[in-house]
Formats: C-alpha cells, structure tokens, sequence
C-alpha cells in the first residue's frame, strides 16, 4: 500500500501523522511546497513509525508519487491570495487542474481522495482534471459531518455509533441536510420531526466552524477521515461511507460531486448507493447540487 | 475481566478456544463435568494462551468461578437421557435450575450467557433460578441466525456486513422470522416481498440444521457468537446484539426469553429496543413467543 | 489470502477455528478424510466467519486447493494402525509422500506449514516429497514449547511475554533444549545456571505430555501456533519464531528439519539465524538432530 | 482511562491526536495556555473521535485534571524566554516546579509522563515537585532513539523490528549510547564493534537535530511515544521500554533521571532492569549520568 500525499500543511501533516499512528500504508510519499520543510516532517515521520511499523516515509516530488495506490490532495492556494470563499475556490481549483493530470498519469491506478476544501467542487474538479473513471476521485464530504451527528445521537441513545445509521448528505457546507428518514438505530427509526435530533444535525453542520472561530482553520477531523477511508480502500471494506464523488442522474441531478452513502473498497467508490429520500430530503438534495452548481459555473 | 465458562463439551471447549485466540479475558476458568478432560483442557489453553496473552487458564469448581465478571452457560444434560426435543429442554433446565443458584450467588455482579439449548428456555430458566435482574442474563440467540442472513445479503450487494442492517428476531428455532421491515444498508431498504432476500432468510434459518445434518452437532459458530457477545460486555460496547432476554410487555408478550435488537454493555443487556415491527412481524413475533410459552409450560 | 488446510480432525479442526476466530485468511479450504463431516465443519466455520469477516469456506478435494498462498498439513494416519511413536511415525511419513507431491503441483508458491506429529520428522518428509525451496516447508516445532517457557518466566518476573527473549530448540520432543545462554530480558541476561529457569524449561517439556495425559491428546495450544504462523506469513511480518526447517551446516548438523530461531514471512522460512549457542548447547543440538536422524532412517 | 495533556503547542496537539487516532482514553482533558486555542482543538479532535472511539476531549484548567489515570506533561516556557540550552531547562524547570504540585494533588494516583525538554531534567524535576513515588513519574527518554536503531537494524538485517532487541540508554541527548554488548536479534548478538551498528546508533542519535534542523523542531515521533507509553500504562502491559525514571544505585549512579529499560504498567516504572552492561558502557552510562547532574546543579 503506496500513499502519496500532496500538500503537507496543517491537513496535510495531521493526515500524514494520521496515517502512521494507525499503521496503514507501507510506504509514504510526501509532496510538499517547501523542500525543508517536507523532509523535518518526512524524518520526524519515519521516526514515528519506527514505533509501530517499518513505513518507507520519504519527502519527493510528484514523480516520487508513481505507482500510489492511493492519492491524497490535501493541498491549497494560500488564502492570502485575496478575496472570499469564491476566490479561494477557484484559485484551489486552478492548483487542482494543473497538478492533477501529471499525478493521474504517473498513477494511473490510484484511488484520488480529496481533502482541499470546498471539498466537493475540488473533488468535481481533480474527477474531471485526472480523466479517471468517476469512482476514482473521491472527498472526504460530509463523513465528519455525519460521525459527528451519529456521536451526538450515540452519547444521548447510550448505543454504540456504529449502530446508528444516520446521515448527512449533500454539501459538504452550509446546504448540507441529515436524511432522517432513513435513519434508525437497532431496528428503531428516529423520528424526523425530533426537535433533539433535527438539533444535533444542527450542531453538526456547525461543528467545523465552530473550531474555525476558535482556532482558525480544523485540521484533526479531516485528517483523520482521510485516514479511515485509505484503511476502507487499503483493506477493500467496501464498507458505507457517506463521501462526495460524481453524481450524474440520481434525484435529477447531475454532473456535480457531492455527499451520498458509498460503497468504499479498493476501487475507491464501488457504487453510489440511491439512497431512500423523502420528498423534503430530495429537494434539500436538489437544492445542495444548486448550490455547487452555483460555485463550479462561476470559477469555470 | 475474569470469565467462567461452565460445560466443556463440544460447545464450551470451542467457546474457551474462542475467547483465547482472541484474547478476551484476564483469568478464565473452566467447570468440567470430567475433572481429567477439563484438566487437560485448562493446560492445552494455557499453553495457547502464552502465543497471545497471559490468561490465567484453570481447571474448578463452581466455586472457583467466584467473583467472575461472565459466566457462561455451555452445560447440557446428556441427550442419551432419552426423549425427544422436549425432554432434552426438561433435562437441561433441571440441570440449569441446579448449577445457576449457586453460580449466581457466587458471582452476584456477573453477567451470565447461556448457550445451551433450546437456548430461549434456557435463558428463561436461568434468569429465574437467578435471581438476578433481567439483563444480567442473556442468551446467544439468534445473533449467528442473523451474522448469516447478513453475510449473505453482504456477499450478494457487496456490501459489508456491518453495514447491512438486518435482524433475525424471535426464537433461535424455527418460528424465527427476519425482521425484514426495518432492514436496510446505506439508507436503501431492503424490499420485504424480495424473494432472494426471503430465501436468505430462509437458508439463515436452516443452518443449523443442515450443519447438524452433516456432522451431528453445531459448535463452531456458536462459540463464536458467545466469544462476540463476551467483547462487548469486556469493552462496554453498548452494541446492538439480537440476544435473547427477558421480554415483558413488548408487542403484548410477557414473560419469556426471546431475540430482539439489545443493547450489550458491561452490564450485560442495557436495553431491549422496540423494533418498529410492522403488523405481520408483531404477529410472527407473538407467535414465536407462544411456542416458547407452550415449552416452558410443559417443562415446569 | 488463501489458506487449504488439509486433515480436520481434532488438530485441524481447531487450527481451522482458530484462522477464522483471528479472521486470517479470505479463503479456507478443508480437505478432510470425510466428506459429510467436513462439510458439516465448513458451513460451521462459514457461520461463525459471517461474525467477524467475510471467509469463503468450503470443503474440497485436493485440486480446490490450488492457488493457496499457504497449505497447512494436518493429516494424520489413524494411530489405530497400530505399533508405537515409530509405527506411526512410519505412517504419517507415507500418508505425506503421497498427499504432499499433488498439493505442491497445484500450489507451487505456497508456505507449507505442517503440524502432523512427529512434526520434525514429518516436516523434513514433507519437504522432500514437495520438491519445494527449504524455506517453504515449516512445522510448527518448538514454538509452543518457547511460547509456554517465555510464559513461565514472564510470570515470575512481571514482564510481558514478549520481552523475553528466550528459546526451546531442536526436537520438538524429548531432546529439545533452553538456548540458557542466549536468554535475556530488557538487556538482563537469564542466568543459565538458574534452577528456577531450568525448571521452567522443563515444565515446558512436559507440557504437552501432561495435557495428553490428561485429555488423551493436544490441539488447542498446536493449532494457534499454526494461526500465529499464518500470520506472519500473510502479513510479510519477518518475525522471528523457533519453527522447524531445513538445517544443513549449522554446528555441524545436515540434512533434517528442526527448530532454529527463524525469521518467517510470505516466502515462508526467509532466514534461519546461526544463534549464539555455547558449547553445551550445541552439543544439545547435535544430539536432537542425532534423534531426528535415527527415526528417518528407520522409517526410510 | 482517564487522560490529562498539560500544553497544547506543536508537542501537545500531536500528542493528543495520536491519543484519538489510536483510540487510547475514554476521557481526555486538554490544558492550554491560550483558552481559545485549546477549546479549537479540544472540538476539532471531538469529531475526529466521532470516527473511532466516544472519547469525551474537553479544553479545561489543571482542576480538571482531577482523577486522571494519566497526566502528560508537554508544556514548554516559550523559548524567546531568551538564553540558550540551559536558560530554557530552567524556565521549563521553573514551569513544572509550578504546576506539577497542584497536578499531583488533583491526581494522586496518574502517572505522570513527562514530554518537555530537556526531557531527563524535566522528568527529575516533575518527580521532585510532585512528592510521588519514583515509578510514578517517567519521561520518554531514549524511547524514540531505540526505536529509530531498531528501525534502522530491522531494515539491514530483515528481521522484524520488534525481534531486534537493542536499546539506546543515557540521557536523551548528546550523552546517550547503544548498549550492544546485549543487543541482540534472535538469540545473534549484534557486535559491539560492528561498524554498522555502530553507524546506525549515531544516525538514531542525530535523528531528532535532522529534524530540527529541517522543521525547526521535533514533534510527531515524541507524541507517539507518548502514545506508546500511554498504551502500556492503559493495558498494564508490563512490556520493557527504555525511559527516564529514577536512578538511584545502579552503576554507582544516584538521584538522576535517565533512561534504562523499564517495565512500564499500570503502575508507571513498575521495574528498572539491571542491564548487563560492559565495562565501557557502564562508564558512559555514569558520562551521561554526570552531564544531566550539572544541569541539574546549575538550573536548581
């Protein structure tokens, strides 16, 4: 299991550190803006896994990243670069376009997983820059959303989060929705008039920003999502993951990336599940893919 | 964590195996009806246990089981006592009435897991000679009934079982019945008149018996079911399990032992989930409760 | 991961449980002498797997083996046969030179890992019947003995198992001995003259033979040595475990199978270590290997 | 397990996400100097457990700490403090003359894991200031510098890092040395005057100034043996790892901390070992013993 990933900055590094501490590739490729900087983290990294597995960590350029497995994109313009959300899409999606191509083509096989934020327009555009098949390019989208609304219902049920089945799908973003029709535990539905669930879908929605205000940027969580979606892919799991990748027909959308439950093996996103929507969730699901639409017209 | 496993035949030597590879407890005791065999089952696990962990493994009495945080129920009556179905169900819970008192006493904080069969009567039987709270005794179930109808659901969507939720309720015999109404995976339902999902169900439920059929008893996959549920007791999982316990007063059955979506923790059964059973299920459900009535009425 | 496990019955069996329990392989094949039997066992296994990973099991014949990554022989001629350790000895050599020849034909990359007693005797039989490199022939050796003795000594020093570095090696059987002088424990050298230590070696010894003498015959402890061994084959783990191979050079000693400390991986055996031992010890060694010699002449 | 983390820098924050990422605590209590800061992280790493594990992470003060199983020290006085090597020990001396007193009370049966550098002098100034029992108070001393050697051996020699048995002991620093005259791999001594081994030793030794030099400081492999250390506390594994604790006779060597190998549970340092060193090696253990003293003595 050979993981490249670029962009080593705090998503990056924390995903990298991730990716150690749990033991998952055997060999570690990092790509980073400054040289210096990639080969501390590279060595500090390799003396990490001394301590729980023989990983080949090494600094390297995009060449370096040759025969990956698996393709991570946590990489960024920097926000200084002016203007708001808008600007900073689509200067993260120029970076995108331009270093895709030759990391698809020196790996070809790879699964892509796309942690550059806006998550779901940088997965849409990484899809359409690296000519893969649509599974191969997959966000991290809303599974922090959705582990974090399932620990809130965990902690207030006293079952386990694995056994709430409950998600959050679309945007990984403001437009987000909880599919609470199709969310039960052992058997039981919730309820999707709930004033306690509909408010820990709320709380949800609002968890990363609310680190944003504290801190100035998330970087654990994401990190760390990352991390157990290359163990999905490295192990073939094919295990449910709500993650953002290419939707082209269901609920009448199409062309756009953004978040439904997936089946995630080493294929990447073997297969889309359609979901059970009611008519509301449908149309919150309608009015997410708007919202992207929106934002990949305009920095086209 | 300090587990008791009392009937070392077919059933419990697995069952001890069991919870050895896969390191469960801290000290495991094994009661024995053969003093001899059970000795040389202690050392042979011993030895086992030395290539994972140290368990302290021993041979005892009933009273060595004391202070035991489990105690598992593997004892049964020799079915050469005679008889069919029904007298062997009378054989083992004269057997249960005698040993779970003193075990019980013994050991008044353990949770107790029968395996023995008919494994509903058993479990009515031992929590009434218990004594003890009713999720402080529990029954393995229909939880290999439903790991089968889920791994087969898994191999044919490609799904991974954890992520198919399905449940087999009610007796661990023939009156089960999938509770195909609240089954799904990833949010999609699983059609209730689906014929393959039915035959599933169907082949889950014959399993046993075809096991039986070819090699004259089960052991392998109850033992390992036991082992499942001695986990989530250890690490206070709170899990859902389809374990059989005390049922009162849910869909108008009282009184009597049988599988519904729980709650597994350190305390044993924390909560037996209201399954949101449609009309034909209650039905079947209330049915499997009366055959289950009509064996611990002809037993008492 | 495709593991044929040829010979179900106690030892096998348990070996079988044992894969499945730890979730090893994603593939098992039993070829057992009884065809009902076997399957019995398979559809037992294949229910217990359904609660921890998806294993294909199946019963088959030798030519369903074909393509194993390792191929682990536990087949015994029946002792009924007649005669003492010889005669059986004798048997179990002929039953491996007819089975071995068609199960490496169709496995020509596979681990053989044999548990079949005498194990040193069957393990040197099975390499030559296979026409394979010497590292891909194993038997479980002395690893069970070394796991029980570091056990012993991890609990009169309160130090994990797995810190001390201790081995039983040669024969598995009466000849083996403690290599005293290469034992230590966090850089504590284990004194060789140590009654307690040479007690502990002994209590080792005979640690089989008193579980036979209780229970008539071993398995548990034998069959998870054989899954510990699966596994580091199947992780490429290079660990270093007292297994049975080859020795032809080492202190003098040519041409018989016997347990030297080895760094095992996916090609099997990848390394035999010349261990430090003193000149007691090597005498020690040439005597077992004197043993394993008489009894393969004699059973030429 | 109850787990405090005093300072949350570059140090703490990894420290801290390794403890999630490997799913360590049930209960973690982040104290910060910057309260904003702390609660960003303290949310952030909230959802990354929504992943793994219902870790309850809050920001809180040192009264929050109370009751913890664990406390690790990772707070640093900011190094524009100004002065060199030896101003910055005394201001982190200063620092945990003044929390550790107030630690200890709120938790008067942790251990108390020492992070901050200069680790060994920090180690014996927490011990001091804390009034606890040697044991209870360890620093992770040359535990990432013996991994770094292991991992550097493992891949010359292709044996398993785990099986090579070598540690770096002394002061975590300049002074510290590879004690081979008992490293060894599978019973084969490693040569003292191996020039290899000896080349490796200094490239471990060297390993965190490369870092430095590169990043400007170290922090990923000094959290994750904080993690490791954590672990063996937590499962009260007994296993030997070399870290800083009291050194009070051994070799002539008193009232210091640095680092021998250890057994480390449940307990802390539940036992130095009396490592088997040669002449040489005892004499560079009493070099390094004498370096950290004149620390020490200049910084009291």
């Amino acid at each position: 299991m050979k993981i490249s990933l670029v962009g080593v900055g705090r998503v990056g590094g924390a995903t990298a550190f991730a990716l150690v501490a749990r033991a998952i590739p055997h060999e570690l490729v990092l790509v980073g803006r400054s040289r210096e900087r990639t080969l501390g983290d590279a060595h500090d990294l390799l003396h990490a896994a001394a301590l729980v597995r023989p990983i080949r960590v090494k600094a390297g350029d995009l060449e370096d990243s040759a025969g990956s497995d698996i393709v991570l994109l946590a990489a960024s313009a920097s926000p200084e670069a002016g203007g708001g959300r808008l600007a900073h899409a689509g200067a993260n999606a120029r970076l995108l376009r331009e270093i895709v191509p030759p990391l698809a083509a020196a790996s070809p096989g790879a699964v892509f997983v796309v942690l550059t934020n806006p998550v779901d327009v940088c997965t849409y555009v990484a899809l359409r820059a690296s000519g893969l098949p649509p599974g191969r390019v997959l966000g991290t989208g809303t599974l922090i959303d959705t582990a974090r609304f399932r620990a809130l219902l965990s902690r207030d049920t006293g079952i386990n989060a694995q056994d709430i089945r409950a998600y959050i799908l679309g945007e990984h973003g403001e437009s987000q929705f909880p599919a609470l029709s199709v969310a039960s535990a052992g058997g039981v539905r919730f309820s999707p008039g709930d004033v306690t669930v509909r408010s820990f879908a709320e709380e949800a929605r609002q968890g990363g920003d609310q680190v944003k205000r504290f801190k100035g940027y998330t970087n654990y969580a994401v990190a760390l999502s990352a991390a157990i979606i290359c163990e999905a892919v490295a192990n073939d799991a094919r295990t449910v993951l709500p993650v953002s990748s290419l939707v082209d027909g269901f609920q009448g959308v199409h062309d756009v990336c953004l978040s439904l439950p997936s089946v995630v093996g080493r294929g990447g996103v073997e297969r889309v599940l359609s979901v059970d929507l009611d008519d509301e969730e449908a149309e919150l699901f309608r009015r997410s893919a708007g919202v992207l639409h929106d934002v990949l017209d305009q920095i086209r």
